[in-house]
């Protein structure tokens, strides 16, 4: 039997199966629909998914994590990301290929987690051919002039090759990967992210964290400065009562703190970036 | 002639026309974007209508008044609605068919009056079948890995009976109605829900409160707590000046109290839940 | 070679290659996803770019000017826009017709702006065939059932002519220009609009301001109201340091005035609709 999604597959003859896109330009203004509109009229047609366009203004860091954590769940495809608070000036415009897809950007480190989860860069290029833009190029709103129209040519199967300059995939910029070190019967990390609902996300893999014997039923020592707290390691949030405090392995597979019912960033006051270490209590026997 | 929506319709060969989705997984992490990722996954092409992500986290009862209040102008379709503080824990995942499209989502009464509103249940299914989840499975991101995968699969064709265990409708979760009485010349109710603008809808249907003499021209005395004000009936916000209260039939046929260019939740101080009573003064003549 | 555009493309026959919306309902409601159900139900298929939903309520100005600096970048299509302070009463509802596409919303003066940005009126019509609209008629809702029925049919190739009656485009409510002058080595405009960013949009044209010698490298002297200050006029904003003052031409061709890595409403207290004088003081050489 042919299945329905090959009916659909089929009218777009192209090499990736959609356009995705993270930004900072809020939903507030125009800038997103520019965007979609430049792609459109590029590629008709070509599905869009956009991924955030909520990353706090120049924060390139929420940025990186939440586009890499978003990845490995959408299709194939050219993925857009414009963090950017260095356009017009200096830094590069590149497209990255990966296993897992195409990353197009300013080359400040937004995409270098990404790339990594996507399976890491196989070539890499300098947007410098203008054919493939939009003119006249404004120089402060490359996304729409610069990224977009590039990633929609590619996205109809233009070749990559055909962006620009290629070059060593080792001159990338690449943001630092946060802190995540299980020594010692210590976990030491840091706040990754906090999600809408508060839950506090840490850079440490519950995997990782696991050799040392935190895992489901643990009793956990969480250290923050001279802050401590213990509490119980369980399958979810809503395995407590709800003002209760609990770890949890989050959906991507970090270790993550959370208030049933609650806004854990908030009781724990743990923003991004803060350094955590975790020690684990030896059950009651 | 063949019109425009044959050509459209025809590429996707499926059972239904659309995903829906309803979430308080808020925009400015990657959630929403990991469901559409993986939806377009399974079924390529699939349209996806977004209802609203932003119901406030964990607030069952407003994601289902809004999810019945829009699904009546939906295309037929396979609509997930998330809304779960119970994610991971025994609360059932479920599938529910209407005649006016199926229903996905946990069984926590946040679909209850949507499938009223689609017509009441005609079968339903817990989500068991293992085969059609996205794996590994988490524990607290079911919106992703169980319940758009198995609406995907659905809407590409899958019959209903193969997600899992047939179950008594009788035994689904509800939400208890919104209090709606009119009775001995009042119309008693609570407030449903306050939109953007601060209009604060009412659970008393105008038609109801047509029996007791409540329409265009009347003027109405609203009582809550031990607050009263008379307002007028009119046609809508702008019926008034700015500034002033009017009471109307707001496009869902319930009765709204608004502000014209102005909050009325704010200048009423009521918020979804709170117990109003209405009655009519009789018009001087 | 057949393009992967033109395989898009022949799905769907029609006279325009979109629909786009542009309101002020709000994202937290189901009122924008109530509007893309109706336009599926009767245009199933047709893409459709959402520009915003977050203008301000009832700030018709503000989305004017939203979509008069969209429309440029959207593909030829029928454009929605529905910031409708009057909906209800007698404000008559138009479709517009320009040579980029056609308009439909309220006469409020809302589309004048962008009608202008797409090449000026051709025809118009006030909508009065209630054969194309959704019953019941809402007395608020018009963007659902008023406004998006009549795109979706057009999108699909229904003649202009059939929406009402044609009017005179003379007849048709324009919101004033803003101030815009350069007169006697001074360029006197207003706050057009602040984007997320704090970026203080004026209504000045960079060309036109480049008639009185402002342009890069130019020393730019502000005046609002008793305030004085002086900035240098330079690339983009990162062209100075961060928390520094620099006006620029943005990417709407205006200039602007932002701080780097900051927020230039806040920091100079210049909400949309202020008065602002320039005057460029000569380069020291």
């Amino acid at each position: 039997m042919r299945g329905a999604a090959d009916h659909v597959r089929s009218p777009f003859v192209a090499s990736f199966d959609c356009l995705t896109f993270l930004t900072d330009y809020g939903l507030e203004d125009g800038f997103v629909a520019a965007c979609h509109g430049v792609a459109s009229r590029i590629a008709p047609g070509i599905p869009i998914i956009d991924i955030t366009h909520l990353v706090p203004p120049g924060d390139v860091r929420r940025g990186a994590a939440v586009l890499a954590q978003t990845i490995p769940y959408l299709p194939s495809g050219v993925h857009v990301a414009v963090v950017d608070p260095g356009v017009g000036t200096a830094r590069r415009a590149v497209a990255i290929r990966a296993p897992g897809g195409i990353f197009i950007g300013p080359d400040n480190g937004l995409l270098s987690w990404a790339v990594a989860a996507a399976g890491g860069t196989t070539d890499a290029y300098q947007l410098t051919n203008g054919e493939l833009w939009l003119h006249p190029v404004s120089a402060t709103f490359h996304g729409r002039d610069i990224f977009t129209p590039v990633a929609a040519h590619l996205a109809k199967g233009t070749d990559i090759s055909s962006v620009g300059d290629k070059i060593d995939p080792a001159d990338l910029v690449s943001l630092p990967a946060p802190t995540s070190r299980v020594h010692d019967g210590e976990a030491e990390g840091e706040v990754m992210s906090v999600d809408r609902f508060g839950n506090v996300q840490l850079s440490i893999a519950a995997s990782e964290a696991g050799r040392m014997g935190i895992g489901l039923g643990s009793t956990v020592v969480v250290r923050c400065g001279r802050r401590q707290l213990t509490l119980p390691y369980l399958e979810t949030f809503a395995s407590v009562a709800p003002g209760e405090l609990v770890a949890y392995t989050d959906s991507a597979g970090l270790i993550s703190l959370a208030v049933n019912a609650g806004d854990a960033a908030e009781r724990l006051g743990l923003p991004p970036g803060a350094h955590v270490r975790l020690t684990v209590t030896p059950a009651a026997s």
